[in-house]
């Protein structure tokens, strides 16, 4: 494994944890500032918008987080994710979600590994 | 406008023009051996399984694809398209989707881009 893969499943790793601890401000340090995401049957978003739904009053998130694949592209690379999570929003019952990412990670001057382009298509469970 | 940038513009509208003709021979020129293609409820699948799909008595597929963002990354490139497609199964009522894709590319050893990489992240709508 090179430098850069073992770096990019850091950001995965990191990701999922600090999702999971409702830890927004470390999720955030780990996407670009033009990171766009992209769900079924809404229009892709940003930053902010996820910033807005990840704040205090956010979903409880629990679950796994598989690489599948990886691949390094020079200063890109993509992955694909396989997720099985749980999402208690607040005051709602909890939800099973099951499914693949594709994202597109970049390597920022600093040297750091960002998530930048991601398509969740996690779908119901159960 | 780069000349891989056309070429890739080039593979996105000859899929869209032969997806409505169907022709699968066509579409099938355009994706890579180890395509994979990813839809939100099932498992990733690749080219046979594309195959099987879109043969003769594939849906009826016709709508529009425009790219939103396209980056060339070397011998790879990334693209997001919205695409708005009504789908006509045999025998069956007429369905429009409407959503975007984040689809990876690649450059062969021919020079030619093909997909290799689809997240397809097309709603139901209406």
């Amino acid at each position: 494994m090179t430098d850069d893969e073992r770096a990019i499943r850091e950001v995965v790793e990191t990701w999922i944890r600090a999702s999971r601890a409702g830890d927004a401000a470390t999720v955030l340090s780990l996407m670009t500032e033009d990171v766009v995401f992209m769900v079924p049957g809404r229009e892709p978003f940003g930053r902010e918008a996820f910033e807005a739904a990840a704040g205090a009053a956010g979903p409880q998130m629990d679950g796994t987080s598989e690489i599948v694949e990886l691949q390094v592209l020079g200063e890109w690379a993509f992955s694909r994710n396989r997720l099985d999570l749980t999402i208690t929003p607040p005051g709602a019952e909890t939800l099973r979600r099951y499914g693949y990412t594709l994202t597109l990670y970049r390597k920022g001057a600093d040297g750091r590994w960002r998530l930048t382009r991601d398509a969740n298509l996690l779908a119901p469970v159960g």
